[in-house]
């Protein structure tokens, strides 16, 4: 693309990427860059991870506090009595080719949703809505996988929890503990985290007053993008093409003299360790294969020491997605559906930050800095 | 819902909505709000509504310069190959209820051609990518209004441009200059319009360098919100409630009286005249029937001057909506058409702009200012 070339019109271009600038107030959470601590409604994720289920940390989301055992119950249940796909969506889902990623279908099927049931979903995005979607996004993605594979969906059992439910709905066999727990603490782990940029998009389109599947359905999209959420299956894949622990180092300075990054590693906001990551690492080390898991730490140690060795005082650290890979792995998920999983448990943070935004909405809609010309005159196209 | 109480972590909140915060740079087009000017890559909107086609201007946004003679024929020919929906897509809209809205019809539209299509929707956004995405907005709006209406979809004529094209996919007829060619300025106009809130989201949701139709489906979802494109039909309500110029002033008090919004009037950015309004008045004066036309004038300005007695130096303006119903139904579009027929226009400056975004790419990842506690603990659910 050539670009226009005269100068300026606004005088003072800032940093792309608003990075540092606060775009809004919440009270959801908050990632405290510097001192590596995730804080969800007042709680540290140290708090949480392993003691509150998935669905206490929805209701913690979504209603600002924890849930009493009859709170706790009513959610289950609508949860449980949404998980249910609508026959328009199951329609729409088989229309779509078998190697469709299923981000795309996950994104294809929330938006028909909010197409096809203004019923439920209509303009003003509320919390039954919010809860809707959370059944329904392990639903759509767990119905596709079958799909995918020439498979009906599974009707949904009611007295699953939701990580037990997404993994029987996409296997069609009970979960084992072993399986669905360590995805469960996966799920809240993931579950929200500040002024991400998916969670922003859903903002940006929410505040315009539009609705809760129109902000989930952008929220998607920029979710897939490998600079935000679609990198967790890269570092599968890496950790295979490094094979064994006597080739990481090896692999590891090819790598960083060819200019590849590194899969797994840095951050935006964290300039200490990523709490999460601190968490999956134990949950990795319990639940995978040993072999990987050394693999894995091995990897990540070597890694660490060259990235500071190559580029010192950068402060790149172990980020969320590299021992996401070993958790999920470890769980029965293949790799396309790690970035999904993760949007399983986000689509709980993106409902309760549009509720947030809506409950004290104003239009977000930014100013830019104008590179170009702006005195042109027309031309008629004989003489161009 | 009940939200934290406990001091801010981030002691400097600032403004909400992102007013006046410069987000990105742009080399696509500027709003000078208080001069009320709007320029496209260094042309004044005056030197092209009317001159230039929608396909000259869609060039111009895409590749930065005018087309000549080669380059417009060859746009042209790979815009008319580009407007035969793919089967799959065609499938996936009649399996909408016909009580869909027309931008939740488009936003799964797109979002299937995305999955579906990988052959040509890549990860890379790139400019073929645009210019499928340009033919293939407007043709799957027209095939969801038939389809809606009980009718199959129109095969397009490769000769027509844009403006007929999308008219004779609706209707099934070939359309009359004087219905395409104020649709053609009218598109023209509405085809960018510097950092707002649908080509933020699109561009944010490009920076995770996810796809095109990702970013696209996501500016379709803010751009059907009320306080962004959502609201032209609500002008078209307005003007035939008031029915007649004997009843404007009347209305519009009782409407003042009891906080009721005015349609058509305001915008964040500019504090003139849009100069958009200026030349949608003026078409709108010679393609609406006279009494309409009489209606829409007598209610501007009565509006404008009880605006100005009640909100004395606000600087409320005529916006583009007030005139776009006037010309949109003189064209024969339905009041449902009306944001749906923005869409067409504004997907043109969407692509642009993820062009741009991943031309010289950061990740657009804000920060938020935290208004909560940080340090509470948890208590298992019988201690609550």
């Amino acid at each position: 693309m050539s670009t226009a070339t005269a100068p300026t019109a606004t005088p003072t271009p800032r940093p792309e990427g608003l990075e540092g600038v606060v775009a809004a107030s919440t009270a959801l959470s908050h990632v405290f860059g510097e001192e590596g601590r995730l804080v969800y409604r007042g709680y540290d994720i140290h708090e949480l991870a392993g003691k509150a289920s998935f669905e206490e940390v929805a209701h913690l989301l979504w209603c600002g506090r924890l849930p009493n055992r009859q709170e706790l119950d009513d959610l289950r249940r609508t949860l449980g009595a949404n998980r249910d796909l609508p026959d328009d969506v199951v329609a729409v889902l088989r229309a779509l080719p078998a190697d469709t990623t299923p981000m795309d279908a996950l994104r294809t099927g929330v938006s028909t949703l909010g197409a096809a049931h203004h019923d439920l979903f209509d303009e003003t995005p509320d919390l039954d809505e919010a809860i809707a979607l959370a059944a329904r996004v392990p639903a759509i993605l767990a119905a596709f996988s079958r799909l995918r594979q020439g498979e009906e969906p599974v009707t949904p059992r009611p007295e699953h929890n939701t990580a037990q439910s997404y993994l029987y709905q996409l296997f069609g066999r009970e979960p084992e503990p072993r399986h669905w727990q360590p995805l469960e603490v996966y799920l809240v782990l993931l579950a929200d985290h500040g002024m991400n940029a998916s969670t922003f998009a859903a903002r940006v389109i929410a505040s315009t007053a539009s609705d809760l599947c129109s902000a989930l359905t952008g929220a998607i999209g920029a979710l897939k993008g490998p600079l935000h959420g679609g990198a967790p299956s890269k570092v599968l894949d890496m950790l295979n093409e490094i094979g064994s622990v006597d080739n990481v180092d090896a692999w590891l300075t090819h790598a960083l003299d060819t200019n590849q990054r590194l899969m797994g590693f840095g951050h935006r906001v964290y300039k200490a360790e990523d709490p999460r990551a601190e968490i999956l690492r134990g949950m990795a080390e319990r639940a995978s294969d040993p072999a990987f898991f050394a693999l894995s730490k091995t990897t990540e140690e070597r890694a660490l020491a060259l990235l500071e060795e190559r580029k010192p005082g950068r402060r790149l650290y172990t980020n969320v997605e590299f021992y996401s890979a070993a958790v999920l792995a470890a769980v029965g998920l293949p790799g396309d559906m790690f970035t999904p999983t993760f949007a399983v448990a986000r689509s709980v943070g993106w409902s309760a930050h549009v509720l947030e935004q809506i409950a004290n909405n104003r239009l977000i809609r930014p100013q830019s800095a104008f590179v170009g010309p702006t005195d042109l005159r027309f031309a008629p196209i004989e003489a161009r």
